[in-house]
C-alpha cells in the first residue's frame, strides 16, 4: 500500500522523508495536545453531537486512534486489536477498509465511555510507540499525525455548537476576555499577476490535494491587508444585507430564508442593550467591533463581498499573496498555552492576519488540481473524493494547531457551514495601468 | 390551585387523604428507588435520547425533582430555587408554567451533569423533608410520587431503546436468563356481560383520567388466561403475519412498510442459527417462546388477534375481569431486589399475568370518561389533553414499581409504539347461550 | 362472495333486498349526478391533486366506475376490459384485488383525459344497462351507487381545496351569495338517557360500520338546536383562541403550531378591512356571520367547545338526539337543481341543522361497534381497516347528495383534516334533577 | 437599464447591434415553434408538475411571454397588461421585479387554461410585433428570443420527465425507432495546451457569464472524438458500477444509495428478455448500444470516467477542442421538421457530437469568469446568482433548437441532475513528449 501523495516537482525533486525518530517525537506532542484539548470536558459533554456534520468528542478521540491502529498496527505481524467492533464504530468514510456505524447516529453511542477512549488511545500508544515499524511507517505517521490536527480543530468547533445550544451558557475553557484594541485599518496590496504556479512543490508535508505544483495565469489583483471586522460586517446588517436578496447567490437566499438568518452563528440580539452578543468558547460575551467575523458561510461571506463592492480572492489569488509571508500566528495550542481566548483578534501592528485567526473564503469551488491523482488504496479515499459542492477555504484559524498552516493548504466547506471558525478577507480586480 | 382528581363516588364517598407521614415515608423510598435504578449507569449513559418519544435518564431524574420544587417547593414563603433556568429545561409539557426547551432536543444537552442533577435531588429531598409543608400538600406529594414512579418505568423503556442501538451489545443490568419453563396452556376464561361500572371510585390514589366511576353496558364475552407468547407470535411471523395486509388496519400496515417491521422491536433474525434474539435489558439473547411477546405495537397485538380469530379486549371487558384480582405480581423494584431478569416470564401455576408481566393493549382510543372534569391549575394538563391517537393499555409491566398498579389503571400510547413492555391478551365474544 | 352488511336485527329481521329495477333506476341517475357535478371544469381542472389527501377530479370519476366495472362486469361470463391498466390506476385501496398506483401521485398523471374517462363512464354505464346482471348483483349495485355519492362529496371538497391555492380565485359554480339573514338564537334541547340503541337495524341500506344495533349507557344530556355560527367562532379567535393552549388538546395545539392556523380552512384576515373573507366554492367573498362555521378540524372544534364550556357529543348522543328526526335538508343536488351556494347556511324557523348544512365532529373515536364483522372478500377493506386514529362525524353536508344521509351514518376523518364541510354542534352534560 | 453583456474583446471591438427587422422575424420563427412543439399534448398534459425542478407546459408557455411583456411591454407609454396577477404567476426568480408564485407549486394551478395562456401569446405578440419599439429594444429582443429558446429545450425534458411517471407509457412525438447503426469506433484527439483564450469575444450573441474572453493555462490534454456509448456505459454497470463506490465521489454514492440508482434514469431492467429498456418522448423502446447515453448526473459521468481510468474534460478544454469546429448537428426543430426522433442518435462519418445529440459534463464548477460583471437591472439575476453548486456542460443536445448553440456555451446542471440529455466525453492528460 502506497498513500504518500505526490511530491516531486519536476525530475530529481523527490522530498526526503522525515525521520522515524523526529515523528515519533511529534506523534507524541500532537496525541497529547488532544489529552489536554479535552482535560475540561465532563464525560458528559463528550457524548453530543448537536448535528449530522459534528461529532461527539469521544468519537474524535478514538477515531484517530483507529487510523493509527488501522494503517500501521493492524499490518503488523501478530497484532490483534483488543476491540475488533471499533473498526465499524470508527471507521469514518473509507469504504475500502469497510462498514461505517451511521455518521448522522454517532451522538447515539454511549459506549465505549470516555474513560474507556481514554484506554484505547493509550493502548495504541504504548503499543505503536514500542512497535518495530517497517519502513514505510513514517508517511503514514506524518499523514496520521496530521490528521489528529485536523480533528483537534473539530473538537474545539463541534464542541462549540453543541455547547452553544445550551440555555445555561456552559464555559469550554476560560479566558473570555478579548483585547479592546481597536483594528488597524484596512489595506490594499496590489499583486502584479501573470503566469504564477500554484500548489505543494517543495519541501515539507502536504496532503495530497495540494499537488502537483501547477501553472496559472492571473490577472493583477488586490487584496485587503486584513480580515473583514465584526463592526464592518456589523454595518452589512443594519444597512437590511440580511433582508436584501440583490447581493446573495440564489442558494445563499434560499439559505438565509430557511435558516432564518440574520447575522452570523452564534450572534443573538440583545434588543434592550442595542448590541450584539455571541457565544464563545468561554460562554456568550458581547460582540467586539475589532475582532474579525468568523462563523460566517461562504454565502455570507460572498454577500458582503458584493456589497462592500469588491468580491472574494480565488485561491490561487490567495496563495499567491501570501506565499513568501512567514507562517505565523495565535495557534491553538499556544493560546492554550498562554491562556489567551480561543476566538479571533483584532489586527495589530503589521499582521496580516493569514494564519492564526480566521479560515478565509475564496470564491474557488474546490475541485482537483491538474493532473491531481489520489494516492493508491485507502488513504486515497482522504481528500479526492470531496472534490464536489464545497469552496476552498485558506489560511488556518485560532482553533488550528501549531505546525499544520501552510500557503498551500486548502481547506474546505459546504458554502453553508458556519461552525468553523471561517472569515474573509475581501479582493478587487487590479487597477488598469495607465 | 387545587388538583386533586374528583375521588368521590356519590354524596358523602370523600376518600379520606393518606397521611402526610405516611407519604413521606413513601416519599422517601420513591426518590431512593430512582437513585438504584440508575447505579450501573454511566455518565455518558445518562445523555442519550435515542428518539424524540425517549429522554435522558438525566432529564428523568431533573424533571420528577422539578415537579416537586415547583408545586411543592416554590409556594413555600422564602424558597428560592438555586437554579432557575432549570424551569424551563425540565417542564415537560405544562404550558400554564412556562417555556419549555424543545423535546427533541434534550439528548442535546450535557449540562447540568449526573452530579449536578444528583445535587439538585439531594437539595430538593432536603429541602422538602425538613419543609413545614401546608395541609393541601398531601395531594400534591402523593401524585409527585406516582409521577416519579411513572418516569421510573420510563428511564427503564428508554435507557433499553438507547443501549439497543449500540452495536457493542451494552448491558443495563444482570440477570439475563429467564426461565426454561414452558408456558401453561392458554384458556379462555368466560364473563357475564350487562350493566357493569368501571372507573375509580374507592379509596386509593388514582388519576382524575379513572374517574368517574360510570356504568357502561357489556355483552357477554371471554378473556385469555394468560398472555400470547413468543412461540405463538412467531407461529404469526412464520405465517407471513408481517406480509399479508389482510391482518392490518390501514394505518398498521403503513406502518409495517415504513418501519419495515418484520417482527416485534429488538427481534433479530439470526440467520444461520435460523432463530431469532432479541436485546434486553441484559443484552441481547435469544428469544424464549414460552415468555410473553413484548415491544409489539396496537397495530401488531390487533393484527395477531385477527390472525388468531380472536380480538382484543375493550378495557372496559379488561377492567371487569380483572377487578377482583389481587394486585400482585414482579414489579420491577422486587425484580431488581431479588436479581431476576427486567423482563416478561412464562405464565405459570395459576398466574393469569394482569400485572408485572408485559401491558396489555386494548382495543378502546384514549378518551375521556363520561363526565370526567381535569383538575383545575396546572396539574389539568396531566391527562386530558393526551386523549387523542392513543390506545389504552391495561395491567402493569415488568418496568413498573410496586404500588403503581391497578385494575382502573390507563396506560396509554400511540398506536405505532413499541418500546414500551407492551404485549397482548386475547379476547372473544361470549358464545350465545343455548 | 357477499360483502352485504349484516342487516338483521335479531332473528326474522333480515332487511328484503331493493329490487334491480329500482337500483338500475338509481344508477342511472347518481351516474348522471357527477357528470352534472363536473360540467363547469376544464380538462385542467381535473389534473389537480392539491394534497395526498385528495384526489384529482378525473381520478374520482374513473375509479367510481372502476369498481362497477371490477365487482360488476370482470365477474360476467366473457367480460374483457377495454383498458386493463386502468385496475391499478384507479384501484385505491383495496389490496385483495391487487397493485394500486401510489395515492400521493395521482395528480401526476395527466391520461387518461377527462375525455378518455367519459369514454369509460359511457363504456361501462352501457355495458351495465343492457348485462345480464346476476342475483347478487343487487347488493353489489347499490353498495356502488351510495359508494359513488360519497366520492360526489369528495369532488366538491377536493376540487374546493385545489382552486383555492390558485390567486386567480377562480369560480366552481354561482352563485355566490348567501343569506343576510340572522341566525337563529341557540337553545339546549334535553336529552334523557338510559339505556337505549344505535346503530342500523332496521329497512334501508347502511353501511358495514353503522352495525350491528347494540346498547348503550347514556346519562341525561343537552345538545344544541342548531350548529355553532361564524359570528360565535370568531369570538373565540377575537378571544385569543388560536393563541391560548390551553383549549387545545396537545397534538392540536402542535397542529396549530405547525400550521400557523389562525382561523378556520379558507378564511384570510382583510386587515385594510378589519374583517375576514373566506374562499367558496364559487370564489371568493366575506364571512358571513350567521352561517354555519366550517372547514374547521376536529382539533378546533374540541378547543371552541372547551372555551365556550361546553363540549362535543358523543356519536351516541348524537344519535339518540337525532334519531327520530325527519332526514332534510339543502344536499348538493338540490343546490345545483335550485341554484343554491354549496355553502352552509343560516339556521332559520325550526330547522335544528342535523343535515344538509355542515358535518357534526363528534368526541368518539371511530371504532366497531360491538359485534362487528366486516363483510368477506375485497368489500371488507371498505370501512373496517380505517378503525384507527379517525373520528366520527355525524349528519350530512352541504354537498352531501340527497339519498344519501341518515342518523346511523358514521363518517369518519382525522382529527387534523379541514378541507371538508365540517362544523360544530355543542353539548353538555345534563342538569342532576332536584 | 442596460443589461446587455459586455462584447467587447479590447478597444475597438463593440458588436453591431442585429438590425430591429432582422430580430422581429427572429421573434416570429422562434415564437411559432413552442406553438409547434406543444401541437401534440392534451391541456391535461399541460398542467404536470412531476417535480421542483420541472415546470409545467402552461407555464413555460406563459413565462417566455411574461418576459417580453415584463421588458418590452410594460416600459411602453400607455401599455396595461391584460392579466396583472400574471406578474406574480409567471415570475420564475427576478427579486427585482416583485413577489414570485413559489416555485414548487406551478403543479398545482389549472388557470389560466391552455387556451388563455395561447391567446395570452397571441396578444403579446400582435401588440410586440406592432408596437413602436425604443432604440434599446433590440438587446433585449435578442435576449427574449434565446430565453424561450432555453424554455423549448425544458417544454422537452420536463415533459418527458412527466410523462415517463405514468404507466400507460404515453407518446408526446413519434417516430420512436433509432437507427440500427453501430457507432463509429472512438478515437483520442491530442489537443496541445500551453496558453490559451476562452469565453465570448466575437460578434453574434452570447449570454453575460461567456464574457469576458480571457486567458487561461492548458496542459496538453486529448479528447474522445465521439461520446460514450450505451454499450459501453453498459459496460459499466455489469462491472457493478453502481454498487462500487471506490468509482464515486462522497456526494455521488450518497445519491446512488438514496435514490437507489441502477441504471441511468428512465432505463428499466426486463428480467425476462435480459435487456434494458428506457422510456423516450416517443414512449418505451428498448435501449440501443450505439446511441450515446444520456439521462446522466455529473456524478455518473464522473464515476463512469473514473472506471474507464479517464476523466472529464474541463470546461477550457472542451472549449480549445471545439472552437473551430463548425457548429452543426441534428437540433430539436430540424429533428421534428424531419421527423427524426427527438432522441440522441450513433455517432457516424466525421461527426464529432460536439452538438445536437447529448450536452457534455465537464469538471468545472460553474462560476464566474475573471472580471465578470453581471448587467445592471432585473435581467443581471439571469445568471450570476447560480455560480454556486452546478457543474457546466458544453455542446448541445437533441432538444436544443438550432441557433442557440455555440462553442462558448455554458450550460449548468446540479450534479446530480438527470433529467436534461445529458451525456459525456471522455479526456485524459496529454503523453509527455518524448
Amino acid at each position: 500500500m502506497t498513500f504518500a501523495p505526490p511530491t516531486s516537482d519536476g525530475p530529481g525533486a523527490v522530498r526526503p522523508p522525515p525521520s522515524l525518530d523526529a515523528l515519533l517525537d511529534r506523534y507524541r506532542s500532537v496525541r497529547g495536545f488532544s489529552r489536554t484539548l479535552c482535560e475540561t470536558l465532563h464525560p458528559e459533554d463528550t457524548v453530543l453531537q448537536s448535528m449530522p456534520d459534528a461529532s461527539p468528542v469521544r468519537w474524535h478521540l478514538a477515531h484517530t486512534t483507529w487510523f493509527f491502529e488501522t494503517f500501521l498496527l493492524k499490518p503488523l505481524p501478530g497484532y490483534r486489536s483488543p476491540h475488533p467492533a471499533f473498526e465499524t464504530l470508527f471507521n469514518s468514510y473509507y469504504n475500502t477498509v469497510g462498514e461505517q456505524f451511521p455518521r448522522a447516529q454517532r451522538g447515539l453511542l454511549s459506549r465505549p465511555t470516555l474513560d474507556e477512549v481514554m484506554a484505547y488511545r493509550s493502548h495504541v500508544d504504548s503499543t505503536l510507540l514500542e512497535a518495530d515499524l517497517p519502513a514505510n511507517a513514517a508517511s503514514v505517521l506524518e499523514i496520521g499525525v496530521n490528521h489528529e490536527q485536523q480533528h483537534q480543530e473539530l473538537i474545539l468547533t463541534d464542541i462549540k455548537h453543541a455547547l452553544s445550544l445550551n440555555p445555561l451558557g456552559p464555559v469550554f475553557r476560560e479566558p473570555r476576555a478579548s483585547s479592546t484594541a481597536t483594528a488597524r485599518q484596512a489595506r490594499w496590496i496590489s499583486v502584479a499577476g501573470g503566469q504564477c504556479r500554484i500548489g505543494h512543490g517543495g519541501p515539507g508535508f502536504a496532503y495530497d490535494n495540494e499537488s502537483p505544483r501547477h501553472r496559472v495565469w492571473l490577472d493583477d489583483f488586490q487584496i485587503a491587508g486584513r480580515l473583514v471586522t465584526c463592526e464592518e460586517y456589523g454595518a452589512f446588517i443594519d444597512d437590511g444585507g440580511y433582508r436584501r436578496p440583490e447581493f446573495w447567490l440564489s442558494a445563499g437566499w434560499q439559505a438565509v430564508q430557511q435558516g432564518a438568518w440574520k447575522a452570523p452563528l452564534y450572534w443573538r440580539r440583545d434588543d434592550a442593550a442595542q448590541a450584539w452578543s455571541q457565544f464563545t468558547l468561554a460562554g456568550p460575551r458581547p460582540v467586539v467591533g475589532a475582532e474579525p467575523v468568523t462563523h460566517v458561510s461562504y454565502f455570507e461571506a460572498d454577500a458582503y463581498a458584493r456589497w462592500a463592492g469588491a468580491r472574494l480572492p480565488t485561491e490561487a489569488e490567495w496563495e499567491v499573496a501570501f506565499a513568501n509571508e512567514k507562517v505565523q500566528g495565535a495557534f491553538a495550542d499556544q493560546r492554550i498555552a498562554s491562556r489567551q481566548a480561543i476566538h479571533p483578534g483584532p489586527a495589530t501592528g503589521a499582521d496580516r492576519q493569514a494564519y492564526g485567526e480566521a479560515w478565509q473564503w475564496t470564491s474557488s469551488a474546490y475541485s482537483a488540481y491538474p493532473g491531481y491523482r489520489p494516492p493508491a488504496g485507502a488513504l486515497g479515499e482522504y481528500n479526492g473524493k470531496f472534490m464536489c459542492g464545497s469552496f476552498v477555504l485558506r489560511g488556518a484559524s485560532c482553533a488550528t494547531p501549531s505546525g499544520h498552516a501552510r500557503a498551500t493548504y486548502r481547506n474546505f466547506f459546504a458554502p453553508d457551514a458556519r461552525w468553523q471558525f471561517t472569515g474573509l478577507r475581501l479582493a478587487r480586480d487590479g487597477e488598469p495601468s495607465a
